[in-house]
């Protein structure tokens, strides 16, 4: 049976058939790829390319925890899929399908399904990726989409997250901090009155869609001893990355945008911010001295700016040192999600 | 840092730390498959097996929807796995690794996720599956355990939801009907009365401990043109496997136990809920008449009882008669999420 046509302005619109939302809002998303069945049966299928791993990786976002339920559909389809597509990127990883995982507080109306289909459709675009499968549900709880995600690499390729060594120089892709101080600024406009329409913007946009470092997979691959993505704030996803190391960071070596430079400037408990704040998802990557300068023409030929944090040592702590020397505390620093 | 031991009784048990719920109970879940990382890594690795192609399935269950809050934590585990080996089981394919994305209400305590991981335990060595990635989240919403399982089967074996031909027998696995009685014996201990303890038992387990019937599938990739599960109910599901074509089905040959046999004969209308409830995950399967036979051999060998429920014909709808002749109306049987 083909879908109800859309309703006229006034009556209600929502989406009351499961069958419905899924042939004309989800199947269009496969692209056509066989495997899936037009998602008329239970189950995808993938026939693995010879030489290839494949990754898989999942993180779903909740309404009122991973994003606010006022955010735009489209805002909130690019998260879904970005940060699971941010951690591919930090394997060295390519994604390909993803499975989606719906489960809505109640039937959804057509222009908002819509909005969140296009914007699916744009992030998959983007991440070089189409959906295979999984499922709708309504639920007494806020919405939470859930993605899971799958990539593939040359077999062997596998960027660790525990693969770093004593000497290995730590270097991080972009700017640091904007998505914590965009988190700031999309919640409460009042804050950080001194920045421009254009820098809030800034800072909003890298909160509300960032980008995966996908274009570093190659260089990933080939030279980096280890890798993840800093979604859980710069010191703790530097100290997952050093394990037993430890490193002493020079915080005028943390790359920081002009909006950041500018908030860091009327007000110095924003380095707090910079260092424990999360959603950047930028990459931290160990590189071994001897690789360091394939790295760098590696990430520049990526059109990715890299910043090198200083050598990881033995025997010394992770601490952050200011420029005139003094070591910044750490404690309660990063983010646990069940500790909060 | 080593997890904090179990604290002693009269003291609060939960479990406030991230990375002790992973390390402590879900960790072990892994099996030491090297392409887990111990779950310290942000992604789960696989190498396919050449000439075996994957097959991948998502259904999330959530508190208040498809199973009671106070349902034991072995039992919401058994559930929450079962129903994903289920579609694989109708796809003839052999679960062997799952993603787990669990969202959870408040931190656990201890002994909800002591008694919740060693029902996962349980369950994924019956299944012949184990742990390989996921994520958890606090929520505000109800419990949710999110489970995305893949499966492997020979290239080109996968069976198909739409592959029935006019003329193909419709077998089912097991019995019809016993979830659906059994989620009212579960949820009302009144009612019912005429059926004694060990039926209600055996209906309630039903409900609460449905067995995917993989051992089915070998036989089913040998021989069937098209299967699914019944999750939704038998003519609901018997309506997609038929897709364009029809049955009609003779009542008398749907497959009852001597359970719902009685509470059929005190009150007419659990015919509706044999005919209309879920939950029973028993495979509905179309045989070509020629391969009848082997496939009953097969099934036989798997020790997995099947009914014939009749051919496929063309141009008449899916109906429902009784041993007199009379017809069962069929509007409103069966459910959608999205229109309850």
């Amino acid at each position: 049976m083909p879908p109800a046509p859309t309703n006229g302005p006034g009556s209600d619109d929502r989406i009351i058939n499961e069958t419905d939302l899924i042939q004309t809002y989800l199947t269009p998303l496969t692209r056509g790829d066989a495997g899936t069945f037009g998602l008329r049966d239970d189950a995808a299928l993938i026939s693995p390319e010879p030489g290839r791993d494949l990754v898989f990786t999942s993180d779903p976002i909740i309404a009122g925890v991973h994003f606010f339920p006022t955010d735009s559909p489209a805002d909130i389809a690019w998260k879904a899929l970005a940060v699971n597509a941010s951690d591919l990127a930090a394997k060295g990883a390519r994604p390909f399908a993803y499975m989606l995982n719906l489960a809505l507080h109640e039937a959804p109306r057509r222009e908002w399904m819509a909005a969140f289909t296009a914007g699916l459709k744009f992030a998959q675009e983007s991440f070089g990726c189409h959906l295979i499968g999984g499922d709708t549900d309504l639920t007494p709880g806020p919405l939470s989409i859930g993605v899971t995600i799958i990539g593939s690499l040359p077999s062997g390729g596998f960027v660790r997250r525990q693969g770093a060594s004593k000497g290995d120089h730590v270097f991080v892709t972009g700017t640091v901090g904007d998505a914590a101080l965009g988190l700031k600024v999309h919640s409460d406009p009042a804050s950080f009155a001194e920045l421009n329409a254009e820098q809030r913007a800034y800072l909003a946009g890298r909160y509300l869609r960032p980008v995966p470092r996908l274009a570093l997979g190659d260089t990933l691959r080939a030279h980096a001893s280890a890798a993840l993505d800093v979604s859980d704030g710069l010191l703790k996803d530097l100290a997952r990355l050093a394990g037993p190391l430890g490193l002493s960071l020079d915080f005028g070596r943390v790359p920081l945008s002009e909006a950041v430079t500018l908030a860091l400037s009327k007000d110095a408990s924003v380095a707090k911010l910079v260092l424990a704040g999360g959603d950047d998802y930028e990459l931290l990557v160990a590189v071994p001295p001897g690789s360091i300068p394939a790295f760098l023409q590696g990430a520049a030929a990526a059109g990715i700016a890299v910043s090198d944090l200083g050598a990881l040592e033995e025997n010394i702590p992770l601490c952050v040192v200011r420029s005139d020397g003094t070591q910044i505390e750490l404690h309660q620093f990063g983010y646990d999600h069940f500790s909060r």
